[in-house]
Formats: C-alpha cells, sequence, structure tokens
C-alpha cells in the first residue's frame, strides 16, 4: 500500500472513528506543508487559520451534542472558481487574478455548505475559466491523476477530484458546464453529480456559460454527493430511503456511435461488466435512440458554443496583453465565440429548449439512461502536448457528458471497480428528477461494489 | 355630437343599463357591416358567430345569478398576433398570412378573459410585426384615430385601441413592446396598462422581442384596466380599495432633455395642466435625475435594438420574396438585428439588468413617475409619406414608452382631458409594483377628471 492508498484508508477511518475535526484539519496542513508529489498543486490557496478554527468550533457543536446536520464536520475543497469573501476568485487565470479583487461575500453554494457545518479547507486547482475536460492548467500548475501520476486528473474541477482522492477533503465543490464534475470523478475513480438547472444557485460562480453551468459535489460515494446535494439545493427529498435494488428497473442504453465509438478497451471491458452485472440483478436494460436528439445538438454545436459565447461576452473586448495571458487552447475555444451573430444564439436557445422537451418524452418509462463518463482512460499528460491531440482528448472527454448539459438532465458518474486504471458509468436522470436519479445510483453502486 | 360620440355614448350606456351582451354584439356587428369609415381597418377578421354565442351564454349566466366574474359580458377585441384556436395569427403581416396555420389553442391571455366570460368580437389591426409606434399597415390597412380621421392612431395596437375608442368593444387586448399600448391610448384618448413582465403570460402570442414583450389591456378607465389585469395575471389584489386622492404622494418628475424635449405645445399645456391640478390636491411634485439611467439604456441602444434582433431570430433567413412582402419600414428596423453579435445581445441583457435594479432603487420614496406619454399629439397620416419623417415621428412616439420597457416598470397611459387632440399622461411604478400603481393611477385619473 502507497502513501496515497493510507491517506485514503485514514481519512475514512478518521471519520468512521470520529476523530476530531481538527485534527483531521492539522493532518490535512502538514501534509500539504510535506509537499508529496500526490498534494501538489492541488489547492492554489490553502485556508488553513480559518479551517481550523471553523474544526473547532465543529467539535465544539459535536461535543455538545448539537451539531448542524449531517454534513458538520465535513472538510471542503472549493473551486477556485467560487467567491468567497475575501479572496480572489482567479478561476485558473492569469486575467482574473491580476484584476485581483477579492470577493465581499461568498457564493451562495460555499454559504449553504458554511452554513451547514462544512469546513472549507482551500480553494482547488482548476482548467482555466473551466473551460476544458483535461484538466491541465499552465499558470498555476496541474495536479496528477491520484492513480497514475504520469496522467492528467480531467477537468475542469481537477482539484476538485484530486482533493478528495487523497483524503485531503471529504467533498470537493464544484462546478459543471460540460461534464467537469463527472469526467475528473470518472478518471479519478470518484463519484461526482451535475443537478438539473436551477437546483443550486449559481450566484457567486465564475460564469463559464450562464446556461450551462451547474454546480454540484465530487465525493467518494453517491450518499455524500446525495447529503451535499441537499444543502446546495436546501431542499430535503421527500424520502432518504433510497430504492432496493434495481429489478424490474428500466434502464435506456444508448447506441448511437456519436457517444458510443472510439471507446477503449479498459472502458468497453468496464462498461460491459457493469451491463451485466445490471441484468444479473434484475434490471431491464433497453435500446433507446437518440438520434433526433443529438441531432438537434450537431445543429446547435454547427452554430456556437454556449461556453465560447458567453465566456466571449463576459470578458468583453481584451487586449492583446490579455489575449496573451490566456492558455492557448482556452484562448482559442473562447475567440470563436465573438463571431457568432445574436440571432445565432437566439435559435441555439430555442432549439436548446425544443431538445430539452423532446428529450424529457424521449425518458419516459425510464428510470435512468446509462453509459460510459468518458469513452477514455486518463490519458498521460506528455501525449498532450501537441495541440492537435488537446484538442482531440478534450472533445472525446466531453463528448458523453456534455450532453446531459445540453438537455439539463441531472447526471451522475460512479467508478465502475475493477483492476487498473478508473472508469466511470454515467446514469441520467429526469430533469428534476434529482433525487430519483439520486436513489437509483445509489442502488447501482451498491451492486457494481458487491459483485 | 357625431355618429362616433353617440355610438361611444351608447356603449357605456348599454353597459350601465344592463342591456344584453347578444343585442350589444348585434349591434357592434351591424355597425361594420355598415361600414362606416371610422370602423373601417379596426378589425382584420370579425368572429360574429361565436361572439354571438358567447354572448348569448354570458346573458343566460347573468340572468341566472351565476356571473364568472366583473368582466362576465364584457367585448372584448384581440390584437391579430394572439392566438385564437382555429385562426390564422397574422400579426399585420403577409409572411404570417402565406403560412397560414390555424393556431392549435387560445393564447393564455386570450383563454384567461374567455374564461372570465368575456367575448371575443374579432381580431384587431396592428403594424406589422408590432414593430412601430405610428400603426400604420401598408398591407391590411390603419384605422383612422378616432378623434381626428386625417390622423394615425398610434400603435403598434392599432386596432385595440379604435376599437374601444369607436364603442366596438369594451377591452383592446394588446401587447407592449416599446409602447404599443400605451402610444394608441395616448392618441385615442383612452387608458393603457403595460404590466410588470412576468406578471401577464405571453405564451401564444407572437413575439416581438422575447425580452421587452408584455401583455395588457386598452381600455376607457382605469378601473377596467385593473379588472382586466387581474384576469390577465390571474391574480387578486390585496384591496380593491384604491387609495384617498394623492395628497401627501410623492411624484417624481423628469427634467432630462431626451425625454421632455421637443414636446409640442398642446402636449406641453395640458402637462403643466395635469402637474398643477395635482400639486393643488397635495401630490409633492419632485424633480428626479433619471440621466444615469438614460446613459445605460443609450450604452444598450448603441449595440442594438432588443425587437430588431428578437425578430430577426425568429424570422430566420428570409427569401428575397419574403422580404419583399414586409412593410419597408419594418424591414429596415428587422435587417440591423441580423447584424448584431451573440456577445453584444448578452451584454445588452447584463446591461439591462443592471439597469433595471438601478431604477428599483432609484424609486425608493416615490410614489410613481410622471411624464408625457408620448411628446407630440397624433401626426396627420399624410405627413408620414416620406421614410424620415416617418423614422422621426416613430422615434417621438416610443421615446419615452420605451423606456418603461427597458427598465421593467409597470407604466399607465391615462388621458388629460382638455380640447382638442388627446394628450397621455404616463405614469410609471415599481418594478412589480402594479397593483399600487393602478391605484394610484385611479386617483390620478379622478382629479383629472373632476377637475
Amino acid at each position: 500500500m502507497n502513501e496515497l492508498d493510507n491517506a485514503r484508508m485514514k481519512a475514512a477511518a478518521s471519520a468512521a472513528e470520529q476523530i476530531s475535526c481538527e485534527r483531521r484539519v492539522h493532518e490535512i496542513i502538514e501534509r500539504l506543508e510535506r509537499g508529496a508529489r500526490e498534494t501538489r498543486h492541488v489547492f492554489r490557496v490553502v485556508h488553513a487559520d480559518t479551517a481550523l478554527e471553523a474544526a473547532r468550533a465543529s467539535d465544539r457543536r459535536l461535543a455538545a451534542g448539537c451539531p448542524l446536520g449531517r454534513l458538520d464536520g465535513r472538510i471542503v475543497s472549493v473551486k477556485d472558481l467560487f467567491d468567497e469573501k475575501g479572496s480572489v476568485t482567479v478561476a485558473g487565470s492569469r486575467i482574473l487574478e491580476n484584476a485581483g479583487k477579492p470577493a465581499q461575500a461568498d457564493a451562495m453554494a460555499v454559504g449553504l455548505l458554511r452554513a451547514a457545518g462544512c469546513v472549507v479547507i482551500g480553494r482547488t486547482a482548476m482548467s482555466e475559466l473551466a473551460f476544458s475536460g483535461v484538466g491541465i492548467n499552465p499558470h498555476f500548475g496541474t495536479p496528477d491523476n491520484p492513480i497514475d501520476s504520469s496522467r492528467i486528473p480531467g477537468g475542469s474541477s481537477s482539484g476538485a477530484a484530486v482533493s478528495v482522492a487523497t483524503g485531503l477533503a471529504d467533498i470537493g465543490l464544484g462546478s459543471d458546464t460540460g461534464g467537469s464534475l463527472r469526467i475528473p470523478a470518472a478518471l479519478c475513480g470518484l463519484t461526482g453529480f451535475r443537478p438539473s438547472s436551477d437546483f443550486v444557485s449559481t450566484k457567486g460562480a465564475f460564469p463559464l456559460s450562464t446556461t450551462l453551468d451547474t454546480i454540484g459535489p465530487i465525493a467518494s460515494d453517491v450518499v455524500t454527493c446525495r447529503e451535499a446535494f441537499a444543502v446546495l439545493s436546501n431542499l430535503v427529498p421527500a424520502s432518504h430511503d433510497g430504492i432496493e435494488g434495481v429489478a424490474g428497473r428500466k434502464i435506456g442504453l444508448i447506441d448511437d456511435p456519436r457517444l458510443m465509438a472510439e471507446m477503449d478497451e479498459t472502458v468497453s471491458r468496464a462498461y460491459a461488466r457493469s451491463c451485466r452485472l445490471l441484468r444479473d440483478a434484475g434490471a431491464e436494460l433497453v435500446g433507446i435512440d437518440l438520434g433526433p436528439l443529438l441531432d438537434s445538438i450537431a445543429r446547435i454545436d454547427a452554430i456556437g458554443l454556449f461556453p465560447g459565447i458567453e465566456l466571449a461576452a463576459r470578458l468583453g473586448s481584451l487586449t492583446d496583453a490579455e489575449c496573451e495571458l490566456l492558455d492557448p487552447m482556452i484562448w482559442e475555444r473562447v475567440r470563436a465565440g465573438y463571431d457568432v451573430r445574436a440571432t445565432g444564439y437566439l435559435n441555439m436557445c430555442r432549439m436548446r429548449a425544443c431538445a430539452t422537451e423532446q428529450m424529457q418524452d424521449r425518458m419516459v418509462g425510464l428510470d435512468a439512461i446509462m453509459l460510459p463518463t468518458v469513452p477514455i482512460v486518463a490519458p498521460r499528460r506528455d501525449a498532450l502536448q501537441d495541440a492537435d491531440a488537446f484538442r482531440r482528448a478534450n472533445g472525446l472527454l466531453l463528448r458523453n457528458t456534455r450532453v446531459a448539459n445540453m438537455l439539463d438532465l441531472p447526471a451522475l458518474s460512479l467508478p465502475i471497480p475493477g483492476p487498473g486504471l478508473s472508469v466511470g458509468l454515467m446514469l441520467w436522470g429526469h430533469r428534476g428528477g434529482d433525487w430519483p436519479l439520486l436513489a437509483f445510483a445509489e442502488a447501482v453502486e451498491g451492486i457494481l461494489k458487491h459483485q
């Protein structure tokens, strides 16, 4: 067992044994100070003092028998695009770092987690402006993939995932515009949940795409994601009971090559194994045709990309000096956004609204749709130096996940246990049916884990 | 007394004397069949049979002592941009007429009025696609101004206003994107009310601007507008009592030349008279500075116009033949919409959201803001043949009203009694404060009428 496994085991054991939150935070800070490779570049900023203070307050509440809720004392990492009062929201970008204005208030999501007793440990690394699924950040460094340090962690919520995978946090607060929670979760062996729009306020989060952005958690299991979602959405589900297994449940499988081609062998084996296990557990797996929906998305893509357009509008006209501060791989995607016409954009919005409605009809009778989160395993970092390789990898990483953003489906990635590199299984639910999806995902998780 | 005054008096008397709704509808249909000049071009379609049927049903309810509400048996005209099941929504445009698809359901506003017992008499004339404040429609004809037949009625809800002014309807259902309810109300001696956004559903109304469109009534007094608004918004105000006079109330007056210059003498005299009467009645008139807000609007205008952009997106790419079907004065405004970039449009949206918030701060402590609805009296139709004259008149007609759409304020125009051509007094309320504005407007109306 290496140091990493050690640390993760220890974190889990600490929580189980109710080791004081203060002690856990101390240990995390010490690990970060030791600067071992697997903790490098995970955080851009560590809030040692305030985290210790919050941890002590939580310990006092727990000792007094009056916790604020199930998340009291959980250690949370915050993606560097959420405002925290007094901190500069850098979002992985030199441009925002140079602007250098400390936020005047916590983002809504951060405020809700704090109010639930969570301890914010620090601000995590991310793709610049959240605009890639790879997770490489040339300005502030890229954390290693926790399973194989030669590989990328996935993004854009790279540090969020690695902080959880390495035991530096229990929950990584992140955002998902095209897969930014689910991709790093899939590549790091974790669970990431993108809620339906409007459940979690985006207030105080630097917007990549006002249309597609959603806020959610990365954690080591579904139940923690569910608990975090309850806090983030400020909602309590009608029932916490979950469901009994998957017998008789209907899962839609896609065979459209636009989502199923170019799958590498590790992924296709793991996916086939999941299908077999679920079928053995009594689930009914039915083929579904998403062709017309994927056609709609292709027609929207032919006009432009929401993140490119909306980020360009947000950034405004940049000076040459500012453009040079941007990662060229990010800048080329923003630049295209400036060229789209307003009429084209409005048609994109209208087509998306239509497709979203059609998808709701399409899902009638299904409990969930299932597909690999990402068709490939985490690529090696040295294979992405070349711009074309980067573009191809980025496209493949985002290919399956972004469909849920375009159709506004709640979507969750959970790890498929198995040897070697991590593979994520993605479940899509009905729009607005976030609680049933989480309950279903818990049942699926149980089957995959206890194979 | 001319035939027109006669007809209006008769309509009012009929309502007061509870003459059967069926008889009133009969008389209206007969007048329309006689084809007197003042009823010409008011309706594109008259629903004689269904109106008579609805009128008889209403009479039966009233005879049985079970009316559906205060609007049961009121005769309503519907602007030709609202869907009515089985009718083609033409919106004053040959392009939509040629498309020729009958609507499958009533627009929400129409459905709500019918459910309240209103009798829909027909579909009224309008500026093509609602895209001018003048009210001229070269395709389907332009109704005369009811006060001076050589003048324009104002638009875009031209037929809506004229139908009420000539006693062909009690309520004109219209839409207001830049002043389309208030301008014709002002030029025809009526009351027109634009609610705050989101109070009245735009579902089933052909959209000129998804950002700025609002739905509301034109009627002969404030109380009828209020009753129509209660039905259209599906809301009941906390209190129907209105307010006692205006003593001690604070009214903001604007002296910015951007809204107060180029006022003709009839308007400035009538406006000064209103101010005097309200001051005499104890209202406190205070000068307010809207400069920064008007600056914001100017900055938005410098990028583009919401209606032009959003209508262009709606129409899509038109063939040359289709372009030739459009009124050239309308087409030149749509055409400009195709050129705006998505980033510009998104910035317009963001700047508008900011200005709307700032305006809410600006109005703290005020009961209303007051200004002339339109700085000029109804122009003579023959003076608008020239394109430049049309543009200038259209700009002046929309100049003051459109500020309320840009800042999303509830806004009402009511007639200032006096000799000669009609002049409208406009009141703006607090965003979302539609009921208090209506109550205040009733008090102002009482003071102006009983001078």
